[in-house]
């Protein structure tokens, strides 16, 4: 397998080896397999040889065998048929529209069912906003729990801890008795080796714990809320079925291991995974709702919004989410959901500030404020970060994924908790003795947004003051660096590389794990220094050509801050590829216009050196190593090939397997459902003139044949099935009883003729989510083309070379 | 007509009739038409009797006898199809890919080709920024100039005129020599009777010149320069070709007539013509790159990206404009054209900074900054203000279609230069005694939106000032009103009503007009009353349960500039029903978080409240009023009606005119294109089977006969027209020459079979942009529908009783 797209030759349950073995995968999942590489949807369908995979038919049939969910529902692992989705909404709506006009009651109902939607979406910002607020809480006690305790409250941060101490004044405030290292606290003594020694091992100690006690919940639990959880979100967006992926149990386990996975200070953040705790909630609520719960074009309606709410809440930028949402992740997007997310993000920003985990009553998570504006020069840089962003970006894709490969086909895959347990101990290990590795990575970001203000006591800001500078102002001129900033500059570059590594084995662990704080992180120690740089050359050699014109001595010229930002961006950007959603996100952060244009050179920069490398952002790439059926928008088709080409039955193929409209016997019927597993089987005139006429679902057909042979007198094997308007004839008295099945046709299946061509097709399946398409000539039906063939076609041209398909 | 829906019974030329009287509207349009109601697009399809517009045959044939444009682009007045242009780029596409393999000059070439979106997008946004400071600049030069005139130079605004007063002290600042009203600069008397009287006649003398000027400018070189262009640019933008409309006479004409239009003091604003102008300067460069020029599809996403640039100048607000091209504007918007969208508005943003019209280096039109939170009770408020925007909202489009209707159905129509005048007369005569009217409105605006601070010298900040305090400060408390206060309401009350009237009767002028600034300023005066009021309350009564809880007395609780700002949002959001960007804009003015909630209750209160009268916004009424083609994405089609409902030929009706593959005389086909007017023809296998092959464009065949006749030797009228793949076997030697037309069949045509919901139709249409679609019923060809025949369905449903259709 090796990671690339593997498709059975059976059309229908292209996801049947995930039947098998995740038949309950949020429950039971890990205990069931001995094969554990299956349990998490990210690590995909694996280690099971081909052979394996095929035999999917049996398990259909199993499912086929449980008691029947209503027919129109979709099984898992299956792709949704948009177009039939959004016709059973609109039905249901008529239905509702028709009976409100009869009383009173029938009215209110259908009012309360309009306004459902912004019911459930004011549902969802405020349980994601609560959500959010108490893993903020948790995560800041649980990472300093790895340093210290407080003592006045077992339950209070290290800053809550010393916001209530009345003592720290402004000397001390640093220092705060309240708040006890363990060393202090067991030994008496805070300083000296001994202590040095016993803190490092309780740290280490702790974040074992930490993330042995998530990698446990995880597996045993729900496998499903390991990993970022976007590629599966975006996939699902899509209109692909994935029971229990956003599950209570997911919920649940997620929001309680990613407590324990970002406290453990693994190189991990909290931000992609808050979308798959959104996109939970948002699944939750669903399920109040007949609308949504029965509908699953409605539901990712309302999932869309959810991950828009999921980001406001991640960065407090309620916009950004939103655009988040509409760029990254999500597939059909109404303008009714634009609106509607934006609801549900406002809504959970709101909520999260009424919490106010951050104590400061921002919305933001790194609020910062500048005074100083940028100079044209300084784009010279920006540029320089963005191009560091993108070569990051695509290092990091192509790092990850060949790890992630290497977990799948080798024994390490076997032992998820052992991995998770030795990349902490060296995360761990190497972090603790590095200031800036110690602490969360959210507050060294912080740090290293922030302008060194007067009273900022950081070693960062250890410049060497003016004396003649009587009093602190907010605009301090440049001023050199003292022994402090040429020491952390050492320590950043030691991050820098640290980050770089760690980050790339531990993104796609069994753990829940986001990377947009590691990569914003990355960028900003990256900006962090060159900022420092420029500034220190600005200050030394203000009469060289590049500063004269706009660094006078004295002047405040260069924000070291402003390019940790621009940095954070440019590798954010260089990983995920959103361009536009990352610069509103970095723009709700700073408030200011002012700062647009560095932020988006950086950022398209970064964009396009990545893509020089590799078209694809990180969350494709895993969806396209896990074989997700996700047709990119962004992907343009442009070769040459038509709908024959990639139509099924092949030349050398049987014939497809059709029903005619009235001389085919229930036997018939029966023998052809058991002896394939197509989804669907068109129904001709006749074998002779294969003119088209409908198609008909298998899970309908074999229900209906079902219920007729238990509650229909006189439908007998032989008995002919029809599928015309007329009244069959039925010609002897001693004919069987026929059976009628109209009713299940669908007639009007989509059809292309065989010459369309299959950049058309491609925009076809796209753009009106279709499950399959018919192919016919001259109103003869030739043949059939599903999504997974589109999908296979498609990257069958991608591996070619593109000039043998041009001139052959 | 008035007003309904009008469509030819014949397909193809459904515009015909603006062919006849618009051949080159842009020059000579009022010229040639002595129904000057054809002349602006906006008054659309009126006047003529329906037996006028039938004769379009004849124009089409013209049309065909001129000089050929190569095959393949569109007549003027008629729909692209939006699948063709996109396979027609890929093609393009695939040729340069592959040439570039060839050479380095190639190579190269292919390099340009794909930058060259980028770079059309950096001088769109050049241009775009450079024409909206130039228009700022001047329109602040002429609006002063009704008042008075700088005597140290003529070119300078009142504001430039002062600045470079050195005598202008803080006590002299609304004093300024150098700048002399006309009264006092003739008859050296600044005060009195005399004085006033004279500079009221020549304010309403300039106002009369300025908007004689721009009408006549518009009626003679450019009369789609007229209105405020958003109606037609989306109906542009969704697949509709107007020639002319986006040119470079409209581009001059409508910026100079702009700057006219605003300074003559009319209720109207800027900023729907800047997308008119963005849309033009857009065009303007897509006609340097052949790949923009040549391609209908790329062309509209280059104009999708201009919009958002024109929206991004006109408010200083980048994303906003990006999402309002997304949300108000366009139609077809992939993230491509997001992310250039977003860089265009950058541009554009960036170059009108460097200009600085306003001279403050802010962006944006109205630079707020508020001191004060918000509170909960405030809602109460906020969401009346919501209320009252709908109102105007539904009032505004009720009463201005009504007017517009009438104008077409009425002498007025003809007179457009005197109704200009008389308005303009009317606003001039009754704006000049009332000082919030007689400035501009954005200044009013500007005014309205801002915090009373200390050194506020205007009527409206005339409060009692507590004699304890001694210096000015930011947090200044909440004071009771002056006389001036209250004098200042009873004018702002008279200007809300003398707004919300004129506003009426002025959109829809042949002058350049947009309704943004004249709605914002309705939303201003309403909710700054509001705000003085509630702030007054909470002064007098701050013991009243409602202020008790957060307004102690001495505080600063109330800014009644956050409510202008609200009402002005809200009613906004009543006129044209956009409220995720609108919030957005609002949110880019003022820079802060804080106050998207009540903006939002406000906007998604006033949409609630101006849906319930109506579903469409002004400019979707606009739209249905001059009948165009527009199919939009939001009305959502919910009837049970089938595609066998729809398409032609209905029962009583001729059969469909088809041609056959192998028998049919080239004499056939001429006659067929004369007698018909239909935009192409189905080509069916024979007329007994009538199993259809494929579609082959009128445009085409007409070509292809004509080259054939004139270069292939041996076509003769009884020549038989083959569309088989197979050579045709010419049996005798005496039969003519046969002519092969395979080769412009179209063998993909789009199908549908006659049980199709039309609500699945409907969603084809749009979301893959088609012109026709074939209906078959297995295999055989029943009929055909078009986009025409889609949209008189749509509003033929609209206009029945729901219920009607439900039971029939």
């Amino acid at each position: 397998m090796s990671g690339e797209l593997q498709f059975h030759t059976s059309h229908g349950h292209y996801w049947a080896s995930y039947s098998v073995e995740n038949r309950r995968p949020d429950l039971a999942g890990f205990a069931v397999s001995s094969t554990s590489v299956y349990v998490c949807l990210l690590e995909g369908s694996t280690g099971a040889t081909p052979s394996e995979e095929m035999n999917g038919t049996g398990n259909l049939m199993d499912f086929l065998d449980e008691p029947f969910p209503d027919v129109g529902t979709y099984e898992d692992f299956h792709t949704i048929d948009w177009l039939r989705e959004k016709s059973r909404d609109t039905d249901r709506h008529r239905k509702i529209t028709t009976k409100s006009k009869e009383s009173y009651w029938e009215l209110i109902k259908s009012l309360l069912d309009a306004w459902s939607g912004w019911v459930v979406m004011l549902l969802i910002g405020m349980l994601t906003g609560t959500l959010a607020g108490v893993i903020d809480l948790a995560v800041d006690w649980m990472t300093d729990l790895k340093e210290g305790v407080c003592l006045s409250a077992l339950y209070y941060s290290r800053e809550q801890c010393c916001w209530t101490s009345n003592e720290t004044t402004f000397e001390d405030r640093d220092k705060c008795p309240q708040w006890q290292k363990w060393a202090e606290l067991m030994t008496g003594h805070s300083e000296g080796a001994g202590a040095y020694v016993l803190n490092y091992f309780l740290y280490v100690l702790w974040a074992l714990l930490f993330s042995f006690l998530a990698v446990s919940l995880v597996r045993v639990f729900a496998p499903y809320a390991c990993g970022s959880g976007i590629p599966e979100i975006k996939t699902i967006l899509s209109g692909f079925i994935i029971r229990g992926y956003l599950g209570k149990w997911t919920l649940l386990i997620k929001t309680v291991t990613l407590v324990l996975a970002v406290s453990s200070g693994l190189s991990l953040g909290k931000e992609g995974p808050l979308v798959h705790v959104a996109c939970c909630c948002g699944n939750l609520f669903c399920s109040l709702f007949s609308k949504y719960s029965k509908n699953e074009g409605k539901r990712r309606e309302v999932l869309s919004a959810a991950a828009a709410a999921g980001v406001s809440v991640a960065f407090g930028a309620p916009i950004g989410g939103v655009l988040f949402s509409l760029e990254e992740v999500s597939y059909y997007f109404p303008l009714k959901t634009l609106w509607r997310s934006f609801f549900a993000a406002l809504v959970a920003a709101f909520t999260l500030r009424a919490i106010n985990p951050f104590g400061n009553s921002r919305l933001v998570l790194f609020y910062v404020e500048y005074h100083t504006p940028w100079y044209m020069a300084e784009l010279v840089p920006f540029i320089l970060l963005g191009v560091f962003g993108g070569l990051w970006g695509a290092l990091f894709i192509r790092g990850n994924i060949a790890w992630c490969r290497r977990r799948k086909t080798t024994l390490l895959g076997k032992y998820p908790v052992l991995e998770v347990i030795v990349i902490t101990g060296i995360t761990a290990v190497l972090a603790f003795p590095n200031p800036y590795t110690r602490r969360s990575t959210s507050e060294l970001i912080s740090e290293l947004f922030n302008d060194c203000g007067a009273l900022e006591s950081s070693q960062l800001c250890d410049y060497v003051n003016n004396p003649n500078m009587s009093r602190p102002v907010d605009d301090i001129p440049d001023r050199p660096a003292g022994p402090g900033v040429y020491s952390a500059l050492w320590q950043l570059a030691l991050a820098l590389i640290f980050k770089i590594v760690i980050t790339i084995f531990t993104f796609g662990m069994k753990i829940p794990s986001g990377l947009f704080i590691p990569s914003m992180a990355v960028g900003a120690i990256a900006g962090r220094i060159v900022g420092i740089a420029v500034e220190q050359m600005a200050y030394h050699h203000h009469d060289w050509i590049i500063f004269k014109n706009w660094c006078r001595p004295g002047a405040d010229c260069v924000t070291p801050g402003l390019y940790a930002m621009v940095g954070a961006a440019a590798c954010l950007g260089g990983v995920t590829r959103m361009t536009v959603s990352l610069v509103v996100i970095m723009f709700e952060l700073t408030g200011g216009l002012e700062y647009i244009v560095p932020l988006m050179a950086a950022a398209v920069t970064s964009k396009w050196v990545a893509d020089a490398f590799g078209k694809e952002g990180i969350y494709e790439s895993h969806i396209q190593l896990n074989g997700y059926p996700y047709l990119d928008v962004r992907d343009e088709f442009t070769h040459r090939t038509l709908a024959t080409d990639v139509m099924r039955p092949r030349r050398s193929e049987p014939p497809l397997a059709v029903l005619t409209q009235d001389s085919t016997t229930v036997e018939d019927v029966e023998t052809l459902i058991k002896d394939t597993d197509y989804n669907g089987f068109p129904v001709v005139v006749s074998r002779e003139s294969e003119r088209l006429i409908g198609f008909v679902q298998r899970r309908e057909l074999t229900v209906a044949i079902k219920t007729a042979r238990q509650k229909q007198d006189g439908v007998v094997s032989s008995s002919v099935v029809y599928f015309t308007e007329d009244n069959p004839q039925v010609a002897e008295a001693c004919d069987p009883q026929p059976l009628k099945l109209r009713r299940i046709l669908n007639l009007s299946p989509f059809t292309v003729t065989d010459h369309t061509p299959m950049e058309t097709v491609v925009d076809i399946f796209r753009k009106l989510g279709l499950r399959q398409c018919l192919v016919t000539r001259s109103g003869r039906l030739l043949g059939i083309i599903t999504k997974k063939d589109v999908l296979r076609h498609m990257a069958q041209m991608m591996n070619q070379d593109p000039e043998s398909i041009m001139f052959n």
